[in-house]
């Protein structure tokens, strides 16, 4: 028998009206016996009705997500909606508060501990109580992310591809009514596998979209306009908010990634100067960056080039680069099928 | 088939007569490849009869346990028994050695990793080895441990409550042969939950009792005087030492703990004025404490409240508090049932 | 020409009413180029008049002060003022908000580095702004002390002997208005010597004080009600608050120092347990404490011995001690002179 | 007698050519008991004429000027020149190597030292090596800064404001000179007052400037641009590389700094939703940014405005914000005088 | 069904000729969310044949095996092969870039978590790499070792007593042709037990040796000699490169580990004076070193002896030791069986 | 005026006989207020003569001269002398118990702070007392070192060159009765130059020596030999010990430190295979080193070649280099003046 999650919270998901509180997460350390890390939680539930499953933080250092569902969970009331919405701003919250992408408390990363475990450490009871808590509830799953302090990113949503024709289905129309300039069918070829949040969803039958919006810890004013725009948008396609304000959709460009081999990592220290900017067009062969040596200032630098045609989804951010960091990741256009 | 423990000890458990030496932890590190983590252990037996298991220092700032078992240690005449006692004093020694809660060495919360793993960490193969080693031999366990750093706690012994009627009337028995003030019946559902040494236990069958004496990493000495008298009672009771001085024991007061859900957690950082001692009789919606904002000396300070009648089972001991910090929990009477 | 302090703050000191603000330290770093760590303050003016100087979290694990400051910063009115009280209730504020002892931007001990300087580090820029521009403010100044995190402390006051016999009487009168139980004339052989802050205010002429209350980095409600009473005493005594509530001054025993030569430190580290109280009256010879081996439970304990007759002012407080621990330090009464 | 510097370097500065070597800061640690810190310096000469100091990296992580240097280091031809260059790409190495703004070696800011100390730390010994040794070689000194990590700083260039008449004319034409955007006569009320190297060098009485070029630790090529152009003009108008390809200087336009009194500092943690850019101008009143509640998800923001009309010459780049923060600076317009 | 590694690398094992590339740990972390730890790996083939795989740096400062794999990877012609050698000369290339013997990202032991996890830390992940990718590959392992930080060995090589006959045959062959002065055959009773690498390849059936060379985390020429004649001697004796230039073997000298209840630990902290040399035949009672007081320069050294007849395989290195640390470590011959 | 050392003792230096105590240096911290850290000493006197003053751990990781104080301490016997013996074994006493070069409390190293300052940090405070308080009583000063953690030291003496005839005199026979097999003078351009411990004592004008015995923080017996018996030679030349065992002085060989113009640097990270040994005659452009790339195993190492004649007075001593690191250094012989 599956070991139950040790998080609780005082929130009930059954009543109606607007809830804030916390999941409490224990955490017994030397200067806090009987801790809780507090992780703030919003329900909003107005009947019967589906429930969407709303999340940012994953990754604490991207912040157009923890913004834009801020913004919604104040703007939301509970008597315009037909079901319920479930928002977690901040969900890896101790890496949130660091403004890290990991957890100061095991330095873990959320978005690589998929399914978790009931008796792990802070970061895996999280991904637990998510997986084996609220995804039962959950009949649309966001969980927003950006590029965060290390990447650069088009402005982009993914959503894995799976065999079952009805969900694939579901996932297109997700992609397409959520309507971020670039989408993205990834394999579970890429960084996280299976380990992420989105696939977890993706594994229980859940339609779930994720997203990369903005680059190097700051605030992007055009990605935190997608992200509103976009659960909105979702929120009204699904009927849990059939009259709330949103936009419509712009196009959206269907692509997939080349994945790692087709990456740039750096075969060395040094200073990164890019050559080729994010969303760009970019063919084999053309170059990609110079990197400048740090110690001696007289050397050439090194220039690396791409091993594909492809367009540019996302570039590292930071210009002091430590081998094996990953510079260029590449993405290819796919027919509609 | 199960992993044999990878800790061992020139001890030899079935010889007669006082034994020192140490528990040996493999801990292969930067500075000492073939470095062992010395634990030390007592054991004294003489001839056939039950064993005692008798430890403290599970978390590394509680004292009490540590100097008392330090005390019988060197009390006890092998002459005088019938049975065999095992003390360990400094059980998480890498934690007592720091006067930390837990282990430098990997971070480790021993009473939160029962049953452990053979190979797993340094604090897991303690716990491993006490669960696949010692509870085999042992027909009684006592924990002792106190509120240390974090906590300020009535004097209190605490078991499990069982389902198998024999071994809920041999753990009746063993708080009232303890006799602290206070006696607690658990659920599981409190800090530790199934994780904790005499938990770990209880699960084997074995009658096993764990305390909370004194507060604040010092040595209180009423705390002292009841982990040397209960311990010195039970030992009389189990007949493993039969003409061990000691008081009669004194009554004690059956309680049930509240339980998280009418603890007080800390909403924000600041600073605790408590309202309220430990022991104390308080009703629903009595102030608990006052807690001062740090950055701004002139804000009113917080009230918090209790949310039930009951009896203050411990408080924070620091004043400055992190929000999610456990202020206040507390416990309520039962009947005789 | 001596340098200007690089500390500003928007408060006027001469504007009458009562003014909340903060002393702005510039403190440049890599995730703040710009930053400034900012010390809340409190200056409330009634027309002319003396000025109090009073500060408390000096040491940031020391709370009686903190919270008898805030306390009282929120009950003065300005109108029923003579003159000026300047209230700092969490001076070296980046110690007081880790609830250190010493600060965590440069392990600086405020207490350890007067007069400062005016480009030292964040520490001594702090010494240096109380030395240079509110001492020169200030006709008397309380800087409140505790016993912190690793002092067990009898209540008292203390002030510095001098050889001007003004200045000596205004000291004892401060010491009696103040009524502490215990007050204690130092001659700066002590632990901060000239380095302290109230040595550095005397050294400038003004009447200073400081004290030592509670114990163990917790609140002691009868330390704080010392503190509160003390301090409304001076004001009223100064007629600054002329109508200010207070008790009258408890008497108060005239105590002095005996020094770090009769003070007792861990020769070896070990665990402590003491066999005599603060405010103790004991004699050479007897018994202080007993000293138990972590590694060996069989040891028998090292007993150590006080080298004079004398009153306990305090004792170690946590139980773990270290080779050069203070474990133990000495008091003796003095005869009016 | 001074004390003189204990760095050292294989470079002679009177030789013609082109020299790469390094400057040799002994700095003795447990692993590396005779290492040397070697901070890349190139010495460029030919013949007599002026000498142009060019620096960067001060801060380890703004990249703007150790790329244009580095550029210009490969560049110059010894035989176009008339007279010397001497550069250090990456002045502070230590930082430059860890990409942080202080030196992880000592956590020195290198531009809060000056003019440093013969045997202090590392960072005070470059500070007091460029005091001593480089600037009584220099005719014109150009130490390149950008944003780095935690600052958008709008294109600037910055020198001091000077009572001397022909250093002021100097110094107004080396700026109309560079061409920067913005140039902006700074009186030393600001960051790092008379503790920079750009102040130290003024106070040398050489013709100096400092800039702010792009933000966040990225690479801002509009600002690489603006650095490689105007230390170019800077080289032709000395004379030193007569014919040295630029193109002509914009208009620049004066500001002067409001000063910290000004600036917007964050009064609690938050995430900042900044309302203006950099460049921008606002007046006093306007709303400057929004600040979010990490802890509460439903708590209004807290809106900060503009204490004074101007033009925002910087706001801070992290999007999470500590209190005490440095927000927003602002500058104004002077008349031609 | 197993999970498959997330290493990968551009490498193809099926290729003739010498390839050079990387093993491709995913590891993402708050600067590089994208990154790659890039392990070195050399594959050299030529046709059929059998395949050696030679590692070092399994422990990141023991360094003859890292010099020795580099120079061989140099030295073998792909024409003069027949069959296949895989190289990797820094396994944990994570310690080796640190210098130490345990991962700076996690802390691992790579010689103590065999056989590994899938998804476990970056540590784990290299074992099950090597366990399930790289073991079925292979005819014969041989991972390089040396005393590395903390202890100062005997010349040795090292395998495990099997049960198998044609096994234990080729494992006596693989040391008699390896050539250490010393063989150690072992039973998993000593320090890493089943969890090394060359006890995960022998339980695999594969023959499999490991070696003890130099000491102190420097070069010992002796012991690079040893490793490159050793390796070369394997790899003409299993027909790999049947030309390759190497010295005829020396005899070796087949001994068995005493344990570590023969070993000796220090019983408290101090300095150590050895009084036997490694590779010296001691006898039970002889005194084995002197320990030290730090504290008390009087203090006469505590004397420890051998507790049996043996020949000294280890010694602890470092002077200054901890309680617990491993000192001397003895062997005893053993008949040819 | 200068300012009193803060440190003390209970030693009477004008006593007859062999005391044992500690130097308190007060050091307040967050655990303890009023540690004291204890460093002990020995004085040993009878009557009227003079004193030899001698020390060892100054560098903490150096273990020779710190068992040959101790074992010096033990044998002296007070009735023996005619003058005084001060002993200081261990005299950065919180580096040696770290078993580091600096102090892991303030990172301060002890023999670049001379003379140190009465208010500085620990380290500093230590320098002061020896300086100010203890080279004022001494005749002769010998304070001895080795290479520690990152050196490979040649046995060798060494002392300052002076101005003055007499003094000259004195060194050259104190190098000559010390009796190391090699003996340099110094003209204070090497490491650490006026700030070490026996620069301090010659500029006081008193005959003083140090070492560099052993090499890698372990233990030479050959080292320890000279040791002992270059200070008994020492302490019987000065009369002091007139009849104390040792063996005649062995020949010496006066050289001369080529200084830093002539030591190798790494010019970049790798791992050093050493081509000479210390010890060796090298000539201008014979090979000394090999360094191995640490990313790239088919990389040709990089060869290091020796810029003049002479003698390797020491090498580094662990393989792994950073950019930086003292890789060789050279004396050469002088003859007779």
């Amino acid at each position: 028998m599956a070991e139950p999650s040790r998080i609780w919270t005082h929130i009930d998901f059954n009543l109606d009206g607007k809830q804030a509180g916390n999941l409490h997460v224990p955490h017994s350390v030397d200067l806090s016996a009987y801790a809780m890390i507090q992780i703030p939680i919003i329900c909003i539930r107005n009947g019967e009705g589906p429930t969407a499953l709303l999340t940012a933080g994953n990754h604490g250092d991207e912040y157009e997500g923890q913004i834009a569902l801020r913004k919604l969970a104040q703007a939301l009331r509970p008597e315009a909606l037909r079901g319920r919405v479930i928002i977690i701003p901040s969900l890896n919250y101790p890496a949130a508060a660091a403004g890290r992408r990991v957890s100061p408390v095991d330095e873990g990363n959320l978005n690589r501990v998929f399914p978790g475990r009931a008796n792990g450490n802070v970061t895996e009871m999280i991904a637990h109580y998510v997986d084996s808590v609220l995804f039962p509830m959950a009949d649309v799953v966001i969980d927003v992310h950006s590029g965060g302090r290390s990447l650069d990113y088009a402005h982009t949503a993914l959503a894995q591809r799976v065999t079952d024709a009805a969900q694939g289905a579901a996932l297109r129309t997700l992609l397409t009514t959520f309507g971020a300039p670039h989408s993205v069918l990834t394999t579970g070829s890429g960084g996280g596998g299976a380990t992420t949040l989105y696939a977890a969803a993706t594994r229980r039958g859940i339609p779930a979209l994720t997203t990369e919006l903005g680059s190097g810890a700051t605030l992007d004013p055009a990605g935190l306009e997608i992200a509103e725009q976009g659960v909105r948008r979702v929120l009204r396609h699904y009927g849990i908010a059939p009259d709330l304000a949103c936009e419509p959709a712009p196009p959206t460009q269907l692509l997939t990634s080349l994945g790692p081999r087709h990456a740039i990592y750096a075969p060395c220290a040094g200073m990164m100067e890019p050559l080729a900017k994010v969303g760009e067009h970019v063919r084999a062969g053309q170059a990609a960056l110079r990197l400048y040596s740090i110690d001696d200032p007289l050397a050439e630098p090194l220039s690396l080039h791409f091993s594909a045609d492809g367009i540019v989804s996302c570039r590292r951010f930071p210009t002091l680069c430590a081998r094996g960091d990953g510079l260029f990741h590449l993405a290819a256009p796919i027919d509609a099928d």
